[in-house]
């Protein structure tokens, strides 16, 4: 390897180096000249041994292209290439040519790769327990979760996670195009506040803590310094949950914003987050949704409907009888039927939810106290966000405690927020691999977190 | 407030509304032209009374505006002004004026608003406990954090925050620029790797769990099948420090590479984003370098010293002498003196540091077993940065665990991502607050968190 090597520096694969300019290219910018001499990393996907050559899939997160192997007359090539098997990750130092039969070369699939010299990075040292070059890669799902790391190489595994990295970018993005400050708020929390039972508890040096599951006191704080602020950051909910939609450990896209004159302004606000992520989703990540055969959901202004509205849709429409306006994850998934065939929108916010169903902090409505002005966001029938106007007034709050029978004295901290004067002020909480999970169809939110924790899983 | 309200949707306070557009536009965008309506909402930083006049500083997290009210002739206005003091937040209508004496208007020092109608949004309950107008604001470090929220409102707090969320958008983007992609690992453990003391206990469900000191293990799952990756998450560490560069929760940035050819690259890939990242700082956040009176740190190649130099350095330039190559925080402020004034530079790679002092994942130099492929990087003094190169061989790790007489069972999902062929990588966690703490200057890093948590402090 010593030879050649030297003169071309070692580039990831498909990423063919600009030798002049020593920068690294990717594939899709990269001049493929027939005839050149490229340095390339990867792993196996597939090695196939025809009489005298061995071709061999050489696969990076970008793709993958055919490398030829002729060990015939070169005896260190031929002992390297002997051992390779499926994942050994090489680095390669070969020929671009056009594949027999290829006239045009505007693609990695329209070359192949002559093999001059193989390095054997690293080596499996046991049986692959899944086939990751498998294109379609149907594994159950723990299978998929107890083999975490190797499956991630899975092209569609890890086209999950390409578009994940674009969403929280295009988050980023559109809340600093609307004045957003990022923020980041603690998650070792003194008391237990919002609500007892979903808290992990923590041992904080000689004391008891608690896990943040969420930003919520944090960044209405913010708010009421910095006006508007968003946060992403890591929720923890100690909810024994067995579904398709519930981990115990996720990412929130929190916002917070002040001065707003009422709830809808805080709804349009997200609305228009929303649409910015899915247009972007949609432009930059047409090969993730091919993969899964799905299509990003169309533009458009997103319906909003009174919940004691959806309570009579479903009654009528689909004979579903609700308690309490309490509206499960069937009667959400009727929603959002109804609202795709009705209004053609993959989304709908859902309004003035009863005071008995949300936080003490959230505004009651004006004309009507057992209301209150916040909302959820259905995505294609889940719900993806919570928001809301919070109560901003100090007397107000003492007030809604004490006709929940809270103890004042618990929230002292929280309280303390509202004694100089914070303006009217509202956000929402955002589930990040919810949005993934309804975008690709996956059956499981657990497939669009990398390294999911339910009830009964804490490892990988 | 009714009549003229409704034709002036509210805005964020210096963000004048473009009426034609209805979109908010910042002051710096913003055609502030006299003689034009605008309506405003921000907090009063100062009331001052002269004769039949009330002068009020209204103020939002862009700067602030003198604001003229004449209550005179006008009964609503009169009752409205009458009981407004330092940080009521305000809606306000009014005229933009020239201020007295100003031909030219280019800044909101330049004009005046003459108020029409005030809506008082909310005032504070109790006395304010720091005056947030201070300009220099010097409060001792618990009043600043017991009294937190109020004291964000501050113009030189704030600006820790603002450049803070500039931080993190330039690492993301310089991350991206250099193909990482952006992950999220969990940060609930199922075993107390890397090291059992500095781990929080949590209690997950029936059984006990840990807190992650790093995402060190999961990057290097991520890096071994998406080859580049980063995360900015929340660090926890149980140490039971009382230092001016310790906190037990902070936000690091960490990366992770794949198929290097060895720790020069990844010091190359890091020096090249913190450079950005400091470009960056530079042009975005000279009002926040201003109100600190401190500069950037000049650009230039980041310098390389292996730690024996170091060591060397410390003995011939400040006769201190250092035990088994561990240099203390002091030594490494007398190192970052000695290099600002010998290579003009503000930070530096110390490299090559002893296998005792590094973890049992730290690849051995190949030269020598007793020193490691790693660095710290240390700017003005003070430790930001930790990486290196990792063993990526099952083998050589399983004897590595050996040697430091750890138990491999302990870290049977670690090992599990070795098994399947794991090329050379690497990489580094940086601390977000120690960066911003040294560019502005801050006594402690404590100054850099929005909500500090340390041995004693968990509230707010």
């Amino acid at each position: 390897m010593k030879e050649i090597a030297s003169q071309y520096p070692r580039v990831t694969f498909l990423k063919l180096i600009d030798m002049e300019k020593q920068q690294r290219v990717m594939i899709a910018e990269a001049p493929m000249k027939v005839g050149e001499v490229v340095r390339l990393n990867g792993w196996v996907s597939v090695r196939r041994d025809h009489g005298k050559i061995v071709f061999i899939d050489l696969r990076d997160r970008s793709g993958s292209v055919q490398l030829v192997v002729v060990p015939m007359g070169n005896e260190t090539l031929a002992e390297s290439v002997k051992d390779v098997r499926s994942e050994f990750a090489l680095d390669i130092i070969g020929l671009v040519k056009a594949r027999p039969g290829k006239k045009e070369v505007v693609s990695p699939s329209d070359i192949e790769v002559e093999v001059k010299e193989i390095e054997i990075l690293a080596r499996p040292t046991e049986d692959l327990p899944v086939d990751v070059s498998d294109k379609e890669f149907h594994v159950n799902l723990d299978t998929l979760l107890n083999n975490r790391t190797i499956a991630l190489r899975n092209d569609k595994v890890r086209a999950i996670f390409s578009l994940y990295s674009v969403l929280l970018e295009a988050y980023a993005t559109a809340c600093r195009e609307r004045g957003f400050l990022e923020i980041k708020t603690p998650k070792i929390l003194s008391a237990a506040t919002e609500g007892g039972a979903n808290f992990f508890k923590v041992k904080y040096f000689d004391r008891e803590a608690f896990l943040a599951q969420s930003p919520q006191f944090y960044k209405q704080a913010g708010a009421s310094a910095f006006e508007r602020v968003f946060e992403i950051g890591t929720v923890f909910r100690a909810e024994p949950h067995f579904t398709t939609r519930h981990v115990n450990e996720y990412t929130g896209l929190d916002g917070e914003m002040a001065f707003i004159s009422g709830v809808g302004e805080v709804m349009a606000e997200l609305e228009g987050i929303i649409l910015e992520i899915v247009s972007v989703l949609g432009d930059r990540g047409k090969r993730e949704f091919d993969l899964y055969a799905m299509t990003p959901p169309p533009s458009g202004a997103i319906p909003r409907l009174r919940l004691s509205e959806a309570v009579d849709i479903l009654k009528k429409e689909y004979g579903k009888e609700v308690e309490g306006e309490d509206i499960d994850a069937e009667g959400e998934r009727m929603i959002g039927e109804y609202v795709s065939k009705t209004f053609g929108s993959d989304f709908v916010f859902l309004t003035h939810y009863p005071t008995a169903l949300r936080p003490f902090y959230s505004m009651p409505s004006p004309d009507n106290p057992n209301s209150t002005e916040t909302f959820d966001l259905i995505f294609r029938g889940v719900e993806i966000a919570s928001g809301g106007q919070r109560i901003h007034d100090y007397a107000m709050l003492l007030g809604s405690l004490k006709r929940r029978n809270l103890d004042a004295e618990q929230f002292k901290d929280y309280l303390d927020i509202f004694k100089y004067g914070i303006p009217p002020h509202g956000g929402w909480g955002l589930g990040s691999e919810r949005i993934i999970q309804k975008l690709l169809g996956l059956g499981s939110i657990k497939e669009a977190v990398l390294f999911p924790r339910d009830v009964k899983r804490l490892t990988p």
